[in-house]
């Protein structure tokens, strides 16, 4: 058992607990109180005091194997970034080897950074199985499936039946949560879309996709289709609980009701949807309409890089601006977004909060730094000023995989080297 | 002298330099080269191998002395976090005690996350100098002045006169560089403002004022003057090189014109703007008119931390997104606006920049690390993916002031002794 002591614990369903305890058994939160704990029966001590306590951050729409590609072609426009770059560089790169170790470098950071779940959309899903197990976060692999070859499969059909078999490999899993990923209305065909729908109800797991990223998106699809993303899924049954739309940045109020109505859900990823210059979510009429809406960083190629803490902080900065009101989306309201809601949006609600019976999926960080000096309310530090190498311990369904900071089961002295060495080969490659 | 050997040197107004050195001797850089350092006339030697030398970030708009105010109010609305929050707050605590230790807080703070220098508007400012003074930072310290009582000063009169006092004795000082700060066109009658830019003129020195904050502020100056706050800045001639505007979010096409016309300076100050739900600033139009904007995080009340990485970020971001334009704001171009353009800003050109003959305001940044791997290009790093953590040195004027991420010139415990104090006081009094 692992005992965590002292601390404002921050159980995200309830008010704030000043100076309480944590007891963890297995996988599981067993305890939580106010003040000490008097048994003995713990093998691991962690002594809080001026730390929060408080469920792991959920990144909710990632491409982590393309951590090797952090900042090789900032500043460009979408078309010539994707075909110029990043399509040359992925036909060229990605292999099970390369997709390991730049997915363990990713991993590695979020998980120093206090994510302990991510959900990631990509091929060769098995080596990212393969380093989520190894650093010890929680990941919910979904498969990419589209309509054009890429080194991993030839056809959709191979690309639905890999995500399949995955699935069956997986379901079972304690830490990895597999599921499905059209890339999006504009790259998979509603053949294609439906047989993912079909896997996705047949083992009741995500439909991870991407919707109405750009202007661009969401005319085209009028002109194609005569409706908009959203309308388009929905008019073909493709809209519902386990559907994750990703990005849903250009909706209308129609698109907006529809995702409310099927109780579909939401990844916004503020830091991509600006840096490529896609736009702005409706987020603040999405939770009005009682939509569930979770943060996702995207991959390092457009953000360029995995700190929910600053997503977090954008997330909330950004929507009171644009809707030039304050108190629009509070530190409370995203902290969800970025925890309970994540845990809603990718199914699986035994993460997200700290409450006996769900995982032990917990981030514990220092308050005592100069950036939360002084310290007077645990969500406005989460959200408006700490800084995520304040995250001082991770738990992830009851492991401890960061310690002081540092991480525990992560070669980094290799990972640094192996890093390196693909970068003289990408960089010779752009 | 000391050598900083190694590493990736960024000058900002030439391109990178991989491998170099710098030598510093007194307050200045000395040289600046390619290769090794030959000579062996050094008295401190850093080794700067995979890290990034760039010059210390300027942050143009603070209100330091409120940094123990940190998060006490947040998700509220302007007129109520002002009248029921920080204005009653402000009464009960300013006092030069408080002013010096919150002061050094806010400094601390910005030193080991590589800001070098700042500019800022408060009161008692032989305090801020002081606490400027202590820890070794840059402080370009403007004395507030409004038309009614505070705990400064009771009088305009006595504001400006204490204000000109405060820059004859500071105005040959190495690194306390004066100015004069009316604190807004709704805030100063017009012979206050004035009176303001006589001493401004006369000591060649900034006058730094709030400007165009709010639709509310845009919309009163109409209704009061007939026209807007810049353009009646502009027709009382308070519009000139030395007139640094902070804020400037509501800005028509004239504004900009004008402000450009007449060289007028502008801070912008993303977070805040976005965070007290007062707009966003047109920083693509101010730049296409050649205006110099710089980035300020303003004070912690409304940010609530003095990061002048995530500052950068949100700005780089913010205005890509708004603009639906990726090429818009290019890293090169933010890491000017927080180096060369903050020094013009502030009218003090020694600094900015990595030039033999400026002052040694230098920052060296370890990117080996998480959040920089693979590291392919310093612009790119430095704006959008490094952690402020990563500032592993600091040098401000020749004297290294933070050595391996630590302050070397405050004492830490006892300043978060005097921060818990003071903490337990003002909750008390909210």
């Amino acid at each position: 058992m692992i005992l965590i002591q002292g601390g404002t614990i921050v159980p995200v369903v309830s008010p704030p607990v000043e100076e309480g305890y944590i007891l963890i058994e297995g996988s599981k939160i067993k305890k939580i109180d106010r003040g000490k704990y008097q048994g003995k029966d713990y093998k691991t001590f962690i002594d809080a005091k001026n730390h929060i306590i408080m469920p792991g951050l959920i990144n909710t729409h990632t491409h982590i194997p393309m951590t090797f590609f952090r900042g090789i072609a900032d500043d460009l426009p979408l078309e010539i970034w994707l075909k110029e770059y990043i399509w040359p560089l992925e036909a060229k790169f990605i292999k099970p080897d390369f997709v390991y170790y730049s997915s363990l470098c990713g991993i590695t950071e979020m998980l120093v950074s206090g994510t302990t779940s991510f959900c990631d959309m990509y091929f060769f899903e098995n080596e990212i199985a393969r380093a989520c197990e190894d650093a010890g976060i929680r990941g919910f692999i979904t498969p990419g499936v589209l309509d054009f070859p890429t080194s991993s499969f030839k056809t959709p059909r191979d690309a639905i039946a890999k995500a399949e078999n995955f699935i069956k490999n997986y379901m079972k899993h304690p830490i990895i949560h597999p599921g499905i990923a059209p890339h999006s209305t504009y790259t998979c065909s509603l053949d294609t879309l439906k047989k993912c729908k079909e896997i996705s109800e047949k083992y009741n797991t995500i439909f991870h996709i991407h919707v109405s990223e750009t202007k661009k998106e969401y005319e085209e699809s009028l002109k194609k289709h005569g409706v908009s993303p959203v309308k388009y899924l929905h008019n073909n049954n493709l809209l519902y609980e386990n559907t994750l739309a990703v990005h849903s940045v250009w909706l209308d109020d129609e698109d907006i009701e529809l995702i409310s109505q099927k109780k579909a859900k939401i990844s916004h990823n503020p830091e991509s949807n600006l840096k490529l210059g896609s736009g702005i979510s409706p987020v603040k009429k999405l939770l009005e309409q009682k939509v569930r809406v979770s943060i996702g960083t995207d991959g390092v190629a457009s953000n360029n890089n995995l700190d929910m803490f600053e997503a977090m902080r954008i997330t909330a900065l950004l929507h009171k601006g644009i809707n030039l009101d304050p108190s629009v989306l509070n530190a409370r309201e995203v902290l969800k977004m970025a925890t309970l809601y994540g845990a809603e949006c990718l199914n699986f609600r035994e993460i997200g909060t700290l409450e006996e019976g769900k995982r032990a999926d917990i981030i514990i960080i220092d308050i005592e730094d100069i950036s939360t000096i002084p310290f007077y309310d645990p969500c406005s530090a989460i959200i408006y000023s700490l800084n995520s190498r304040q995250v001082k311990y991770v738990i992830v369904n009851g492991k401890l995989v960061v310690e002081k900071g540092e991480i525990k089961t992560v070669d980094i002295e290799k990972l640094k080297k192996i890093a390196k060495e693909y970068r003289e080969r990408i960089k010779n490659a752009i």
